[in-house]
């Protein structure tokens, strides 16, 4: 079914957008046999220029209505801000049957948005795949990208099923392993698993900051903070668009941080000891399983 | 200097505590031409045994007093909670002159302790190479462990300057970068970058585990949560004798993640942004500056 897809389905699929996930997206359909063409559309003529450079892309155009039109697939690799003013521009330029799908890592105000811009003949379900670095820029694209990554597909009780077949279909022919979820429920996982590790790691680096305390950092401060290094627009519009469990998020992290003050506090050898080993056993076992299924099931 | 002190100076050194860091220490050792004798002290025989067949020490003992014996040179490697004991056990065999040091995350307590029991004609300096991992025992010990890592020495006003001379120097031999701070500034400090993003780390992973949304996290999760995996007895003992720092650090994280919150809150874009590229600018010069000069200086 996914050679099927790549090599006969698929003859032209959009990239817009064509950073780390564009570019990384249209390596590995070049990696994975796919022989029609890739087009990348973008606004800055310099970054259009690399990813031809780096074969991420075969052809670009900074015009999107062009930039889609014959293609079977198309899928945005912007930051969210730029979502509705590029699908209002794609809007003409796509033919019945396109699918479209987007790599944005919060979904329920972007799949409302698609639903609400997009017309009924085109086919649209939102995807995370959850990989990428905090590196930006096509040169950072890698062909193996979603190899064994997890990829979430958001479909609404009102995605056809085909559609949501199909999409699934396309990550796993570039390796990856994909699992549904609504939109809500991604959004309120993700918050945890990702964007409040994300402001965490920000924070600490503010912190460290003072009194120069960073000059003192190691490396499990480099891993710590890691992804405090990530494109600060892209960041600004995942937590706008995910305020709410954001927020939630913070509250329960402040709860536990004060649960912990107080254990300090009253110097209790035994609740410290018992609370860094519940942390240390739990995230063991998630890496255990990871290795084992070299992947990330839900 | 350094090679005379490895080649000459020393012929007996004691670890007391064989897991990674007195196991690396002890590889490392003879990676740069020590060739006298490396004692393992440990309470453990399956901990000693290994440590023999990693080839990490040459001799081992459960006799504390009998381990330091004839050392030029005894550094304690186990977890906080152990000096005490320890000390008292070994001073009966500590001879005139011999150097002592540790390799403890926290460093006001410790070398209180160590100046209160340690006999005068003992040379005592405390020692904290920032390097290790989340990995327990001498099975993931590593020659290089101390290449290029940042070693703080901490030296009280009454600490001689020749001691502190001399095991900067043994540091330095094993591949470190050293620097001299008072025990007070290194655990205000090592609190933020170091103690803080270890009990953030284990806060985030509890967080994950409601809602199962730990089975949806990635490799940005992974690495900003690998240092809970560590040893949490020795994160118990960093901990309790740096409660004060580290109840202040938490104090201000509290602080940091509030202010953030009310940006959310009032969805204010433009802070969001301004607060994620300046994480992101001080982390990239800290990571580079560490290319640059292969190290971390202060």
């Amino acid at each position: 079914m996914h050679k099927v897809l790549i090599n006969k389905e698929l003859r032209r699929v959009s990239l817009v957008g064509v950073g780390l996930l564009g570019g990384s997206i249209g390596l590995a359909l070049r990696a994975v046999g796919f022989s029609g063409v890739r087009v990348g559309v973008g606004r800055r003529e310099s970054s259009l220029r690399k990813a031809l450079e780096y074969e991420a892309v075969d052809e670009v155009t900074q015009d999107v209505q062009a930039g889609v039109a014959g293609a079977q697939l198309v899928i945005l690799c912007t930051p969210i801000s730029r979502f509705e003013p590029l699908l209002r521009q794609m809007i003409p330029g796509l033919g019945p049957g396109t699918y479209v799908t987007d790599v944005g890592s919060t979904k329920t105000e972007v799949v409302r948005l698609a639903h609400r811009l997009l017309p009924k003949s085109v086919h649209f379900v939102g995807s995370h795949p959850i990989a990428g670095s905090e590196k930006i820029g096509v040169e950072f694209a890698r062909a193996d990208l979603f190899d064994r990554c997890l990829c979430l597909v958001t479909p609404t009780p009102r995605t056809p099923a085909g559609t949501v077949r199909w999409v699934r279909s396309f990550w796993e022919a570039l390796g990856a392993y994909t699992v549904t979820v609504s939109p809500q429920r991604h959004d309120a996982v993700l918050a945890r698993v990702s964007h409040l590790p994300h402001a965490v790691a920000t924070a600490l680096v503010g912190l460290a900051l003072r009194g120069s305390a960073i000059n003192f950092a190691g490396p499990g401060f480099a891993d710590a903070t890691r992804i405090a290094s990530g494109d600060p627009l892209m960041w600004t519009d995942v937590f706008r668009t995910n305020r709410r469990a954001m927020i939630r998020g913070i509250d329960q992290l402040i709860a536990e941080l004060t649960r912990l003050r107080a254990r300090l506090h009253r110097d209790d050898a035994q609740a410290i000891l018992t609370w860094l080993e519940k942390g240390k056993t739990a995230r063991d076992e998630w890496i255990a399983e990871r290795y084992r299924k070299k992947t990330l099931p839900p």
